[in-house]
């Protein structure tokens, strides 16, 4: 059997010497190496960013989202969307356990688990597409793929429905990074608040704020944000466009008395809205870019370009913890639970 | 006279809406709205990851630099590269200050400036070009440029050089927070560590550590790794090439007994050098990328992918008293002000 490397570069094939995630095109053979665990895919959950780019070339067809699906596969080796660079995640059982890992994992064979890894650098073939379920970006298949060593994963609880637990899993990074960076006293603004990462950071920073804070959700729909209110999630709501950075600053302005936001947090899954973010915050204030539709030389110059003397922080999708944390919501918030049940369940 | 918005949007042609950093199109006419100030532009200095690609795409060819650059100008209205999004800065003269600007300006007509803003969102006329030095990025031209009233200046010191200024103004973001990230026992890696932004890192961390730190400098040539060796900026070097993560991440590991980087700075202006920066850094330690080839989907997806709990940072070009402690850098140390004249000057 052959070695691997913890990394998996060994199965990068374009352009050598990179990682899988960056890498052009991985090696999708699904006999695996002595360190990679085999998995019988179930579901493949596509990243926000990614699904909306394929519907938008789709133009919602679900023959034609199966198609660029599958080419990007057989491209790459990987569901890594080209246009966003982003993947998403996946559930299913494992097959498979190389015998390097003995003693290394708790996995056992049979175990249905979420991969906690990017589908951006996850070998996975397609043999078949059953269901689509577009509306929450999740697609069901029959097909193998692959975890390396250094990957990251979550044994599905027992306790909540796996598709509820899969839509929670896949954006657990943003309410545990909401959960470090919030202080008592801060005024929070949620860009996106209403979506499916966004709500959990609200959550999270209302618990975190306290009476002396103030938490402010933005959403882009009346119907979305009016769901954000009945559940409470926040102190203050605004519908706006999230590209209008100077509409969504004016209203900024207005609820926090001038002071303007001490954390931002970007979780919108559309293009330019770097500056709406920055406009949000005060001088020395902190932003957290979630989107992975976020371009890195638009926030970087964008701040330099108003002067602004703001921290901003590259969403990490993992951080210590996050599959407990996000998971957590669910038990504790009947409402939440309700509403992520109703929109990704 | 037509009165303008502070963040210069009266300016913004397509898309409408959004501010001059992100748009594709600026209105570049030089006639003032009344909180504009307007300059003689002297000397354009590009952004090393724009220059570097127009460099490529022009072969070399000055000729064929100045039709790219020219070309840039005429469908932007400014200096914004289209494949790297970068800008760079300009010195140049102040020519006229709109009247509401009266009182809230300390400049003067006559004044030479720096502009620190970046010439991505700088409206820009360029009526014919003078010097090119390509080595140094730095384009001498005949044109004007419109200021905008949000826009970050430093008048040029009279005690240094004018090239020298500018070129050590154009990267003083990043001495700025390394002098701000940067803790006593600190170990710091310096990616790109031998260029322009990279040595001035190199030197403001090497204050801060201390006896119980260490700084590494990373270079890709030998030549550039003896330069800053002998300038004692480090206390240790590794030449590798920045695009090979594993190479560097076992040089880490070798250097720093296992314990990897608290802080990695990454200042290398070529793409593909985020997992480089992720695998040499601890867990809870922290990124900050200042170079402008920066992925945020490849960073974000790369700690992710190796399951790595780092802080990653995006490099604000702008931090309070950043042209002050840069420029400081030059009177400070005679050994690196001798080697950014010969290289920059």
């Amino acid at each position: 059997m052959k070695k691997g490397c913890p990394y998996g570069t060994h199965r990068v094939i374009e352009p050598k010497g990179v990682l899988p995630q960056p890498a052009l095109k991985i090696d999708n053979d699904m006999e695996i190496y002595d360190n990679e665990i085999l998995i019988d895919v179930q579901t493949l959950n596509i990243d926000s960013a990614s699904f909306t780019q394929i519907k938008e070339e789709a133009q919602g067809d679900i023959e034609k989202i199966k198609e660029i699906m599958k080419n990007i596969v057989a491209t790459r080796g990987k569901h890594q969307n080209p246009v966003t660079g982003s993947g998403g995640m996946l559930i299913g059982t494992v097959e498979k356990i190389g015998p390097a890992l003995e003693g290394k994992t708790d996995l056992k064979v049979g175990d249905k688990i979420a991969t906690l890894v990017s589908l951006s650098l996850t070998p996975l073939r397609i043999d078949e597409f059953l269901e689509t379920r577009k509306d929450i970006d999740q697609v069901d298949i029959k097909g193998k793929a692959i975890l390396f060593q250094s990957g990251i994963y979550a044994v599905l609880p027992k306790d909540l429905p796996e598709n509820l637990a899969l839509s929670v899993l896949d954006v657990a990074g943003a309410p545990a990074q909401a959960a470090k960076l919030v202080k008592p006293g801060d005024y929070v603004v949620v860009i996106g608040g209403t979506g499916k990462s966004g709500m959990l950071c609200l959550y999270e920073a209302k618990k975190r704020v306290g009476v002396t804070g103030k938490v402010i959700c933005v959403g882009s729909t009346d119907k979305s944000v009016a769901r954000a209110k009945g559940a409470n999630l926040a102190d203050e709501y605004i519908k706006v466009d999230a590209t209008d950075a100077l509409a969504l600053h004016d209203k900024v302005k207005e609820l926090t008395n001038g002071r303007m936001a001490d954390v931002t947090i970007n979780c919108v899954n559309i293009p330019n809205t770097e500056m709406t973010s920055i406009l949000s915050t005060k001088n020395e204030g902190l932003i957290y870019f979630f989107s992975m539709a976020t371009s890195f030389t638009k926030a970087a110059l964008g701040a330099e370009g108003v002067g602004k003397d703001v921290t901003m922080i590259v969403g990490n999708g993992y951080t210590k913890g996050h599959a407990e944390i996000a998971l957590q919501i669910m038990r504790e918030s009947e409402t939440l639970r309700k509403i992520y049940e109703e929109l990704y369940g």
